[in-house]
């Protein structure tokens, strides 16, 4: 296995010269585009690290995960997809045209931004820091790392010149189909997105789900089995945004990605894998951790499919 | 002509049960739907009024008239059309969906919301109470009405509740579309639709531009000529929203309406009319105001096509 | 006038380098991009000719004015209205898309190919053959010209090729929004677009519509006055497709474009305007003729607006 | 298990009252509502059958899969995907606006109408009859059953009212998207989908999607292992249209469905299931099959996520 991973590291490090590391805040464009690093944890309790496995980079996109379990344990299915759909979707990820079509009355998913301001709203907490620490100590818990912290600089530039999320949740807001305070709800959202993890980190969060929602040291449900099912459905068919059909070909086992260069893979019952690569292809997607898992996928034979 | 005025007001006074008050702030739900008032003034100086013709009403949408006079007079046809078009258009007046197209780069018109935000944004001025200013100055100059204020409960509810025209806003400034900042431009924006204004205040207006951006009392110039026929010709394919086509087959001249209730239209070389009443159509133009224009039209062959 | 003309004509030849010639079937590629024809007819009688005034050329899209006086006189507005809208629209001529939104129960207006094709679809006959006999014999009466012919090339070709107008007759269909065989239709529909016409026969139809829908020379009513102000107020918020609203402001009164080159130029009580120039801008308005248009307009200050 | 699924049938077959047999042609409205049959092949060799398992209706929407086996097997999946995309949408099976954006080449995935249609397209042989025995033959072939016809009456009435497929064929056609004569492509298409299969036959296209492509009575390659994964994958995140995301989580194996009453389920490596239930749900798919397959799913603990 050791030797299986050098081999595809190698191999895909070549890719990390076809992406581009995003750009649209000054503090994503200092990632160096040639950082690659893998942690997989396997449901036995091996532990296999390499490459840029413990730079740290922003979660970004990959916290729609988290927030989806927080939401769906907080208030079960009906009440959450009442209000955000589970289909995939062939539009951008920040995409926002639809939700002014008069028969449109929820995003797409929780995988996409619109989807994830939703579901970030549906926190529950008595003020905006209860709602975010309730964020960052869920994900303290499923990553078993206490050191988590916010991105200042991250945040602060998420923060001012996310127009296009405030498009979207202003959007919703004026066809009440977002309840709260927009600048409130966003500011979660942004900090949420702008927290630092590694490989690790992200090899933790996708064991839990790999595990069936249980913290396989310590042996505690950290959600249920049929929430970590649902959250695994879910980033099979949209994690990758309108890349997942094909990533769904290519890989086949459920992930979501992120613009700071993560990549969170889950093989159900198997292992959980964290990927790091900074380079983005079109869709906004690391190349060459997608590289990455699709090797470990042909190679282990891991889809699921 | 007084006789005439009786009978059309007479005649559409029973419109006003066909239509209803804008609700969307409570402040515009106090308007009596059964008010009706007229007010014309002729290019040779006989003026007539009737009805309602002095109640207070706030300008809302016809406001986006003298955005556009002001910008136009500021920088020209070739700045201000490079940012928003002058194409009609049958979608809503505050549709967005388009705006989010790839190979779409501005609004389709200065008379929807996101034409109109486009325009304020193009207003100088040193700070937001300056550029508000040189509206309300401009507005007190082509009304020759010094008394106008804002309405500042509908002002503060607009604010509050305006979350289509942020969303606009925000997309708008995500593509590069708008320049400065969001907020301080829909605060002037919301602030400009709050004046208030009546019957003759519109008349007044409309006279200007019959009379080719002379003011007939002082023989002052307020527009050009040419400023002049660009916003009536603006006004007559765009004017009324996507009831415009409508309008002009049934109307036939320029003109533009607001939410408030009010209608200014232009007769050119002959005359300026102001026309109010609050309960509107299903397109949110105010429908007993469009009956009064359209039997005025019928009865003096005041088409200009 | 005739040196005007002249001088026009002169400046605006130049303008023919800027455009081209349409070429999505091979027929019309044949044209000379570089021919410049005007005609004009006034309504005292006199007539006015100047270049390339008695070239053949496809009438295309000028037709949908033809179709559209044909079927507003045997069936009147509410029934035509009720089928097709009047509204201008910023999408291109041969767009779709908003007709297969489940709110949109009609093409905007007639002026656009979906439009045109509802129209079509409503001239009354027992047979294909009576239907397009219908709008061939109106065109010979409206042009006083007995000798008009289908370019059976152009026909047979813009049959074969028609698909994006297959596309919407056969959307419309399904939606239940046209009635008939959708072949026939489409028939008739090509058959009208490839009548060869010259820019006398657009000056001849245009005094018509400036004349209130009265031929000068015999006296007679070809359409009432009614339809000729619906049909110059249809042409102009819609006649130039996505480019009306800035034609309005460039030049100013109705008008109707066809990719063949042609446009009809109608100043009510004034004149009728026959222009020809192949090549085409990027919205497929014949570019050199909207140049003259635009002089003509200045110099004798013609804008209805 | 055959207690199981007598409970199954039991418990769903009330769910028959709350769909309705589709009706946009004559044929399928013939459908008894309150049918429901199963039919199930486990990899073992085992094979369940209850209800309505040999009744006959027509495949639809299911030679979708069937389509897309045939096409990959000739021609490979870079051809075949740069033709067609891969990815969910959260569109209507038949919408078509999409297609009409500049910047969209491609029908999303195969499962919904216009990508089934450009599949169709790719089915190679020397005439139309030629293409359709290609199709009809592999049918026969995977189902283990020679008998296989069309019925004429639902094929002549497809072909008669599919104006919405024609529309998107004759759009694709117009961009490019699709070669060859479009109303053969289509005559094609409605052919195949009014071929009469049972549970049975769809039980064994499934068992044979379920064992990687081998027929498992002869031990033979129908198709290749990666091209039943693919087949597989595809079904997963779109097999259901735009309900496919919720299949997802409620039963969580790929099938695909078809309006006349039809789902294929394939559990991979376990089992392969048709069902039969012509009472369809708002989105077009069998309300009853579907329920049939959400309490297998949870009995058996089928989910592949």
């Amino acid at each position: 296995m050791e030797k299986l991973l050098e081999d595809i590291l190698e191999k895909n490090k070549i890719l990390t010269n076809k992406g581009k590391v995003a750009d649209y805040i000054p503090a994503l464009k200092k990632a160096n585009p040639e950082d690659l690093g893998i942690c997989i944890f396997d449901i036995d309790g091996h532990v296999y690290k390499i490459g840029d496995y413990n730079k740290k980079f922003t979660i970004q996109s990959i916290s729609k995960v988290i927030t989806l379990m927080i939401v769906l344990k907080d208030l079960g299915e009906e009440i959450v997809f009442n209000k955000v759909g589970v289909e995939g979707t062939n539009d951008d990820f920040d995409s926002l045209y639809k939700l002014d079509m008069p028969n449109v009355d929820k995003p797409a998913n929780p995988m996409i931004n619109a989807g994830a301001i939703v579901t970030t709203s549906l926190i529950k907490g008595g003020s905006s820091e209860e709602k975010f620490n309730k964020f960052l100590n869920f994900l303290k818990k499923i990553t078993s790392n206490n050191n988590l912290v916010v991105n200042k600089e991250v945040y602060l530039s998420e923060k001012e010149t996310g127009h296009k999320n405030r498009a979207m949740a202003y959007l919703m807001k004026s066809k009440g189909l977002l309840e709260g305070d927009v600048e409130e709800i966003l500011d979660i959202y942004f900090k949420q997105c702008s927290i630092e993890v590694d490989c690790e980190d992200l090899g933790n969060i996708a064991l839990t789900l790999a595990a069936d929602g249980k913290n396989l040291k310590t042996g505690k449900e950290i959600v249920s089995k049929g929430i970590a099912r649902t959250a695994r459905t879910i980033m099979a068919s949209s994690g990758m945004y309108n890349g997942s059909g094909n990533f769904a070909i290519d890989v086949g086992f459920p992930a979501k990605s992120g613009v700071g260069g993560g990549i969170l893979g889950v093989v159900p019952n198997k292992m959980g894998i964290g990927v790091y690569s900074p380079a983005l292809d079109l869709k906004g997607n690391p190349i060459a951790a997608i590289g990455v898992l699709k090797d470990l996928s042909k190679k282990l034979d891991l889809s699921i499919y």
